[in-house]
């Protein structure tokens, strides 16, 4: 029998990638991606910085793009592929019509932004998301128990209810809403239409407050509060969703023939681009699987039947949302890689070569600078997407590096804050694998953070941890594995190299993190009280000692 | 009889300037400027970002390269030229000999960065300055009364304190110590030897805790706690400040050939830039002369005889010490165009006449940033050398024209606190005149100013009102005109293009001004008590306004 590979699907914020992986040890044969057509590197903007919007037709050209050129580049005969995994980013829901098709590509909406998909990063929602989490607090509180209590504007009923409110036309011509993470399956599939659609646990259970201890998603009378005609969606939502040991499907004649996959392949649920690449991670229970991209997302799992606290400000607790048979956490930064890519391409200040040797150079205190790495809102523990970003510490003589480095060690401590609140909860977190990126290409943005959390960070084996954990996804609904412990111990693991943290580094950065802790909860809490003033100063001392 | 003009010498951070002027009218016939030659641009720096020396080799240097420049450009006869007036930066003390000679000039000292001039913004003194402040308030409050309640790294006593302690044998070695002022104008009339020096009550009373009230300068008891050498020194200080309207003597033979200028005529007692800089301006009771250059100077005088209440903050009240017959009150911003100058040339975010064009097509809030105009520190009314830079409400999106937007508007709103102070406590402000190369080149500057503080803004007649002043000293002292008011009238005036506010800015201001003075007293004193939480918020909402 000739060798069996699966292939992963992994859509990004700017990019789509194709994976294909040998079934038996991850080696990874073949790889592809390409950069969506519309908008600034794949991101429709606006003049209101909120708006994030992206052409679904992009998805599907850049599926047949990336898929035959993987092929092409992995030298595998089309039929040695047995299955398909998807992973998106989300919540990134877009408005279909009653076949199923995207309203993006009705000649009517064909200027109208609300008829894009709404990429996760869009917070235009913010009132939406406000009016959503006070509604639940009154009346359903158990809805925000699960999904750290407050509902965001980066998620699903924000964006759909905020689009009622300033695109009426739009969300009047919608059938209804599907998450890009199940829409793309739906396609390859032929299960596009809205009452064959299947919806995977993930983005349903995180971002929808889908549960099925109170029957799916939010009822309609919660809905209809909220606003009567959406009310009238939920019955136009589906009833059960699934996780990711299922197939939606099997290729379809057609994308079989866009792409040179073999016909009838089975497709897996989707999910999202983090939650796969936690899979690609190897997540296991005490494993928190940690994806550095443009912003962070930082999952665990709990085996079901643990006992679990709801955790304060963690975005979500989903019964089968990363691995079927367990709770998946998870917790994220709303912004870590964009706010160095913007202090890159908008302050244009350097580049992130020069600005990592330069931050290199200095020891921790030594610039003075401490930062809140607010610039897009803060998700894990303040569920905040109207904060900001501050600096400070600034004297006549500061550097870009120290700035940089100060960005850097700023996502650090969010990491650290995060990971204090999951293991106040009784979530130990007993190792850490970074993926993304950064984690692959930034030893210094690694030694940083195991220096400022005091704790080992390893680097996941693959490059392409969210398209590996798709093509694991194929692989398990293909058959070729029994499940996803014996296809992760099969096909994932983690470099040599791990980031052990300087003992010195880490003391200076405690006495750091207790002044982030401060400006965290003064500008983030409203309960917060006291004042600021030893701030600046206790910043000069710990510059001091470190220049000494 | 011929034309009769005056000589304005006028020592800055960078470079030296003198400037000939027309006695009858103020016309400016000739001028020129020199950069010192040692350090970066003039300034001997070092890793700790706290010291900032000048060679005094430079100043003489400097005064023979443009006065002869001067001399050649105004072609009138050496013979016209009646009198001379010299303004420095301040407090810059400088170590000298028995003879009066500089120990920077010493060879023994010759790479010993405590024997130069201590330039106005070195803070090496900082902890010297709290023990200064400390020991006055438990034994002679009132020597604080009267330099806002807090003695400054910038002044006198910290530096030489600090050298005391850091660099015992620059001490041992000086036989005393001279203020920049004092000391180029000794020089010019070979009046340098210790027993001959005359100081200026500008210096001695803003700087050094002069005060004929009391006796002079700080008594041998108090200044021998901190130190028993520095109680010492006391008895090598001069026992009489005295005003601009004297002569300090008559140029020498030596300076004449070294210059052109004719041998014999009076040089006036020196002052600092900023206060000839308020003569040049225009000064008299009601106005508020603002020197807007690296850092700002912003003085009022108040008749001798007007009751008069300690001003919390204010640098200083000093009978005499910028207008004879009047208490010169100074108050001032420790970095204003050195902010800017830090954002573009360590920054190195664009150009000043590119962001300023970006700033300008900004409206007031709509960049959502606000920012603490402290990288130096803040002498008025704060009094904290040890405060830092801040910058809040970054996005993912925000621009370097809208950061050094916000950098000028925190350094108007730091300009609306010390006018505020000013009016608390009896000095109304009926009129603001500018002056400085910000003031002269930059009217986007001028407007944020006016729409801040809601009030116009003038601007000098003079782009040189420094050295104006200084030449304005030097018809008094010649006799040209018989006091100050009357050569002020005839040698000085503003320009027509009065800045006038725009209502609806000073609205949006007036809002962001609220949240300014909420980070400067969280930050600033140790006395608030609150949360920040609201920053934030607000400062999105005003952005919302300003954006629709």
């Amino acid at each position: 029998m000739s060798t069996q590979y699966s292939i992963g699907l992994d859509y990004g914020t700017n990019s789509v990638r194709a994976l294909i992986v040998d079934v038996r040890n991850g080696r990874e044969v073949g790889t592809a991606v390409w950069e969506y057509a519309h908008g600034t590197h794949g991101v429709i903007l606006a003049r209101d910085p909120n708006l994030a919007r992206q052409h679904p037709a992009d998805y599907l050209t850049g599926a047949e793009i990336v898929i035959k050129q993987a092929l092409r580049q992995a030298k595998v005969k089309p039929a040695q592929i047995v299955g398909i995994g998807v992973d998106t980013t989300g919540s990134t829901p877009l408005p279909v019509d009653a076949a199923g098709r995207p309203l993006a590509s009705d000649k009517r909406f064909a200027k109208n932004p609300a008829a894009l998909a709404w990429l996760w990063k869009d917070h235009t929602g913010v009132a939406e998301a406000a009016e959503i989490t006070a509604l639940a607090k009154q009346i359903r509180p158990h809805y925000l128990a699960k999904c750290g209590g407050t509902y965001s504007s980066e998620w699903f009923f924000s964006k759909i209810l905020h689009c009622l409110r300033t695109a009426p036309e739009v969300f009047a011509a919608a059938h209804t809403w599907v998450e890009c993470a199940d829409w793309i399956p739906a396609v390859l599939t032929g299960t596009d239409a809205p009452d064959q659609l299947t919806v995977g646990v993930c983005a349903a259970g995180h971002k929808a407050m889908y549960n099925s201890e109170w029957g799916g998603y939010p009822d309609a009378e919660f809905l209809g509060k909220l606003h009567p005609q959406l009310g009238e969606l939920r019955a136009r939502l589906r009833p059960q969703a699934q996780t990711i040991d299922r197939p939606v499907g099997r290729l379809t004649a057609e994308w079989a023939k866009r792409t040179g996959l073999p016909v009838g392949i089975p497709v897996a649920v989707g999910a999202f681009d983090a939650h796969l690449g936690g899979v690609g991670c190897g997540i296991a229970p005490g494993t928190l699987a940690k994806i550095i991209g443009t912003s962070t997302c930082d999952m665990m799992v709990v085996p079901v039947g643990t006992k679990l606290a709801d955790i304060p400000g963690l975005c979500g607790i989903v019964n089968g949302s990363i691995l079927p048979g367990y709770y998946g956490l998870e917790a994220g930064q709303s912004a870590v890689g964009d706010i160095f890519n913007w202090f890159v391409n908008y302050i244009k200040a350097g580049s992130h070569d020069e600005l990592t040797k330069g931050a290199a150079k200095l020891k921790p205190g030594e610039s003075g600078l401490l930062a809140l790495d607010w610039n897009n809102g803060n998700r894990t523990i303040l569920v905040d997407q109207r904060l900001t970003g501050l600096l400070l510490g600034q004297t006549l003589y500061t550097t870009p590096a120290e700035i940089y480095r100060a960005l850097i060690e700023a996502t650090a401590f969010g990491e650290l804050t995060i990971i204090n609140r999951l293991e106040e909860y009784g979530v130990p977190v007993e190792q850490i694998v970074n993926c993304g990126g950064i984690a692959e290409k930034n030893p210094v943005v690694m030694q940083i953070y195991a220096d400022v959390t005091g704790r080992p960070m390893k680097v996941s084996r693959s490059a392409q941890t969210c398209a590996l954990g798709s093509a694991i996804a194929g692989a398990v609904v293909a058959g070729v594995h029994p499940d996803y412990a014996a296809a992760q111990k099969a096909m994932t693991g983690v470099k040599a190299k791990v980031f052990t943290p300087n003992p010195k580094a880490h003391a200076v950065y405690r006495d750091l993190y207790a002044l982030y802790r401060q400006l965290h909860d003064g500008f983030g809490l409203n309960s917060w009280n006291g004042n600021m003033h030893n701030v600046m100063k206790k910043l000069l001392e710990i510059r001091q000692a470190a220049r000494t």
